[in-house]
């Protein structure tokens, strides 16, 4: 039976990562920690719009962020990233699993059909 | 640079799986494919409610939908999952690899500061 309140936090992420810009501030993250207006600065959007995207990622713990004096430095958070693989390769693990079972079961069926065939024949020779 | 037109498919993808119910129904049909009827029946929601999730699912390329003489069978087609698979493994590989090199960097600083400390003390040997 699904449960409608599971994984609230999987939602989070994927919703947190459906966003290009978001994707590439995590990009830029993911290869090493920037202050917010560095960050910024390569983005054809507004400081403000750019805050409220850190923001998201924050609250879906995607990014992390601390004080030094005056500055505030984001850094990459993967850890929610695990969650989300973890789905991503159980459900493409299932279909596998589910074709290959397919395969098998067509293979069967053909040597069976191969193998009367072959009885068929057999049985033919020993009539002619 | 990042640009905010990319990957417009991606963005459906994670958006579409970012919701339990949607996640289930791709669940069930991981396992084999369903009558639309069939499908909705462990929901406890509306099935009006499930068509309109199926119907972002298909929009998402993560379900496909074959008639069979007046049922719809709905399948699961993991393709999509496959560009997200690769953007959340890209992006735990950069972090992965940049852990990795600021352990060489510490291990390398110990390195040096353990051959300074064993030079002063030979030093200290040789002087005493």
């Amino acid at each position: 039976m699904p449960a409608r309140s599971a994984q609230p936090k999987l939602d989070q992420t994927l919703v947190a990562l459906a966003d290009p810009t978001r994707r590439a501030i995590l990009q830029r993250l993911s290869r090493g920690e920037a202050r917010v207006t560095e960050l910024a600065r390569p983005f054809p959007v507004s400081l403000n719009s750019i805050s409220k995207h850190i923001r998201m990622l924050e609250r879906a713990q995607l990014v992390k962020r601390r004080r030094a004096g005056r500055e505030h430095i984001l850094s990459f958070n993967p850890k929610p990233l695990d969650d989300a693989a973890a789905w991503i390769e159980t459900h493409r693990a299932l279909w596998a699993k589910r074709l290959d079972m397919l395969d098998a079961l067509l293979r069967e069926e053909d040597r069976i059909a191969e193998a009367a065939h072959t009885r068929s024949a057999l049985e033919g020779e020993h009539h002619d």
